[in-house]
């Protein structure tokens, strides 16, 4: 099978650099452009890029000419670009791409609140991308080519909250309340200059600059459905779920911990080995689809007293499940538990590169 | 004035030495006898203990001969012993010491649930001391001698919590329902062996055995209030005060963070500045005291974003203030914020000697 | 090809844990047995084991039932034993196995120094293997069995101290005066209790008990040569080469990073270039042996001014690879340079798995 | 006694906080100018800066108003400034304040290397400033005003390294040859970005640009003499002593650790106890002159031999002592030993206000 050409913008940076490893040998994909700022083009990536991943960078990337992000050049074969753009310029580039029609599947947070782009957790929502699936066949059936259209990650820390909500709200009905701390790793904020290490050795950060407004807002989209007109997205009413987060930075490198309480609406509860059942038997529509880079187990739920813990499990299922531990009743609510999910992999470039799959996979494409 | 001569039991471990370090050049009392294990007894304390402090370990302690913990030798001298011992041997000689007469200061959590042992958070519930003051008082008018009786230091987690709690209470009346997820540095652990570096670096771990479930229930000890008949405590019951904890270990060498929500029992709660006001004005009984130890300022109110952080604000007070931060509404509950308090001082060793230090100004000794 | 059965002695340790790790799959053993303290016999490993390995206990091992640490029950029929053990128990067993024809590839230090027994890096001296090679080739041309040995796994610092210095010896001629300076990483410590969180957290501690001692004499054991009569080795002689090792801890998880320098007898010393290209070019007997787990590049010799890392480098083929950088002339002897290497797995297990490898080949079983 | 007004530069980064810190009650200074860029200028201290430190912002410096940084308004009244300027800017703003008849001791390096200008560790090298007492000297013997001049303070590696060869050399003579291998703590890179948490948490960097080089020269200038002329300085020929440093960054906040070994020009070396006793019995000359901020115990010689450890021991006399441990004879050179010093205190800030110290003490203002 011929593999689809896709680009990676901001390839020089933290995200950039994970979405080239990850498309290294896909089985789908040829990653074909990489665009940087017009410091870095016309250089080889080898020379651009100051290489920070733990695996090396991959052969076949090192001399691919880094070009300016504008949907011309190599860009112009790709029908799928990666975007680890900073959001003070993903905007208009972004734009600018699904204008020339092509998929956007981005990291930046520009694009996440507008009503008709899909906010995306490929093991959670992947039927929010009906969206812009109807746009496409809508196209098509009007004879017209498909259209470019932008599909937007879900931040990382939220990410991790939803993945064991979705099966349980599937299967027990909607939540009425929600409370996450947050211990989150420094990966996620990047390296230029990211967290300073003076700042975090040591110590903890209660504090991450809007943050807990993201999670509060965007489990309302996640959760919610796409709307009865498929032109967008209704989200649940704050009041119909109250949702409080905390977040705090702490020194780990990868990997989001995250303690969660919440509540149902209909009572009773179910009981703590219903909800553990509902969480394993969970499999993602990614892993339905037959998507190669979906987890085979998408929630992995964890019986030892003192897990899931970052360091030992944030790469079940090379990053993409997510781990649960300490399911319990709440005294305040009705359940709290652990989450830990790997925040660059689900939580960022992964996700983008499984969204991808699954656009493939539905024939989006 | 005379020095009040006191002991230490367990002098070696990890609280004993800081008893030790906080009883170096006290204006009040004389650090007489240290009391370890048979093994170290008849040693000099600076070849019987493995020194891990930050601080060395003091000239004047260096050359007193170990003892072992019997209310015996040196010990018989001693007014008040503190105890940093282990709690598989703490009950005995604690109880030896208390039948001896001596006045117990204990971080062991032996006694922390005995009905008419107080359990003390020297800035938060000095006035629970009224039980052993009551046996004392009695003891005199009836011409006998002052009994010997014991006093327990609130668990390090516990105490960070309560201590923003107690003038909210005062003010706003009680406390409805409490969540708390904590933060916790590995100092706390001790250190033979503690936490193993390879178990926490780069990790979190999201569990502390049996330390959800004491903060659940001294909390309701604490904020209780001494029964009519002054022999015993009256805990806020389960109904009407619901808590709720989550409690992990953090790669930080000193203090507790505390990420907490909390709602009143009375409608319509107070204001965020109400509540921070009333936070910023409380005054604990010890520094009117005029205790040495006391904090001249008892919670630390910070309007930084980013702060309470361990390594920035934990000293405050040399350890005995305790840092608020982040006072906003709770979308669940009513309030949440972050607390942070220095585990070793105002969570372990430190209250101890502030315990001391209030009995002798309330004039027990 | 049928599988060579073999065991694991220590099994439920630190070293024996991933022993069985590195034998999942393994295509040329089948991990057959695995033994540890009466404790632990009798129950499946799964039950025995605190898995601490951020990779899941693998399947196949779950419900092996343990047993004692006898060359008896499902240890008769290894060929192999890897010996995890600690070196209180680990002489009396593995002279044991050997009595009872087994080959013991062992981790522990008891035998480092007997004169009889080999002392591997893979990578780097497979050749003083002749020594237990001949006794085998003795035994069968006498018409007798294969007797059983104990091959000794290199201590982790001097491991990556002597992967470069072999193809310098080779191309160069001796080495006159070596000095290293080591910042090495917990996981070498084990787990019970390793390492204190509280020790090394933003800290270092500039000692490791006997270490530099070892790091000194083994690398004339190494960098010496097979006896003329191939019944033991000739060190170098202290006047010859001159080695001096500081050896410090640090807060890193796994990856010893050394700083070494070190000066040729002969006069005049070869070039930075000169120095790189031998390294760049050499090639390791294992791998030239087909070996399974063979780093396809022993060295390898980075450019970067701030390589090698351990977070990015110590994962080079799979821990089995040796990285080096800043190579440049010292001031003081002839060349400074930075080695990096896995010391849990060239410095440890995965050595002692590729030594098994190796005696495989040779056709020593 | 009149206070003398004096100004910092630079005083919203790292080491100007340090600055403001250090002259907080200061019994001889009276911090009165803070100057900072443009931006800052005009704003209140406490509003300007990002205060990062463990103790809180000094009432006294919170509304002093930002000046920029020009040898006018409020620093026309200051006779010293202390410089933590970052090196692009310092150069002019040094120049016109010293052209300015200020008296400027600069933490930056841009001077360091002048001929003229002394360069020093005020524990280790005060002698150094009489090149500009001889420049004061003659210019009141002419009847003219003091001239302005300025003082660099010493690279914070190269200080740990000299603070111990200075008594020795005293002692014994000639150093031949030196080797040091350094674990650098982050909180010298500053803040602004400094060392990125990514960067260094779980890893160590084997690289600090510059420094070798720095360390390898400076230490020639320190250990040299004032030249005969008093006009400049004698560094010691590279031949004559050979120094190498191989520098590496670690995941430690505060406190330099260097593995050093060195060898004397004459023979036979002394013994391990008489290099300890040299070491113990050096008083440095700030002490003798009485300075405010002068070590008791300038080198504390530790027995202990996991010691020294930055976290136990970089806050000895207040960071201006400095600790030694290990010390023991080498294989390779005559000795080798850890060396431990506070990068803040005495490799920075601390060693400024200390030379200002001896400055006023030797009446050179």
């Amino acid at each position: 099978m011929a593999l689809t050409k896709v680009g990676v913008l901001g390839a020089t940076g933290s995200v950039g650099q994970r979405f080239t490893l990850l498309l290294d040998n896909h089985p789908e994909f040829e990653l074909y452009a990489l665009g940087a700022s017009a410091r870095s083009a016309g250089k080889a990536y080898k020379d651009a890029v100051t290489w920070k991943q733990t695996n090396l960078l991959p052969e076949f990337a090192k001399d691919i000419v880094v070009e300016e992000c504008k949907p011309a050049g190599r860009f112009s074969e790709c029908e799928i670009v990666f975007s680890g753009l900073d959001s003070d310029v993903a905007g208009d580039i972004e734009t600018a791409f699904a204008a020339a029609g092509k998929i956007v599947v981005s990291n930046a947070s520009n694009f996440r609140r507008s009503p008709d782009v899909p906010l995306i957790v490929p093991i959670v929502n992947p039927e929010h991308l009906e969206v812009v699936e109807k746009r496409v066949s809508d196209a098509r059936a009007a004879g017209k080519e498909r259209p470019g259209f932008i599909v937007c990650i879900l931040n990382c820390s939220t990410a991790g909250l939803v993945a064991p909500l979705k099966p349980l709200v599937e299967k027990f009905g909607a939540i009425d309340a929600l409370t996450a701390t947050t211990l989150q790793a420094i990966s996620g904020a990047g390296f230029s200059p990211g967290v300073s290490g003076i700042d975090i050795l040591d110590n903890i950060v209660p504090f991450i600059g809007g943050e807990e407004d993201k999670m509060e807002w965007e489990t309302r989209k996640i959760l919610g459905s796409v709307s009865a007109d498929k032109n967008g997205f209704d989200l649940i009413p704050e009041p119909d779920m109250k949702v409080s987060a905390q977040c705090n930075r702490v020194p780990v490198s990868d990997g989001h911990t995250e303690c969660i309480s919440f509540k149902f609406a209909s009572r009773p509860p179910p009981s703590v080995d219903q909800v553990k059942d509902a969480l394993r038997k969970y499999q993602c529509d990614a892993f339905k689809l037959g998507c190669h880079s979906a987890p085979k187990q998408t929630i992995h739920v964890l019986e030892e007293n003192n897990r899931p813990q970052p360091r030992l499990d944030r790469d079940r299922d090379a990053g993409y499940g997510v781990s649960v531990g300490r399911v319990r009743e709440d005294p305040v609510l009705d359940f709290k538990m652990v989450v830990l999910s790997h925040n660059t992999v689900i939580g960022a470039a992964g996700a983008g590169v499984l969204i991808a799959e699954i656009l493939k996979a539905k024939k989006v494409l």
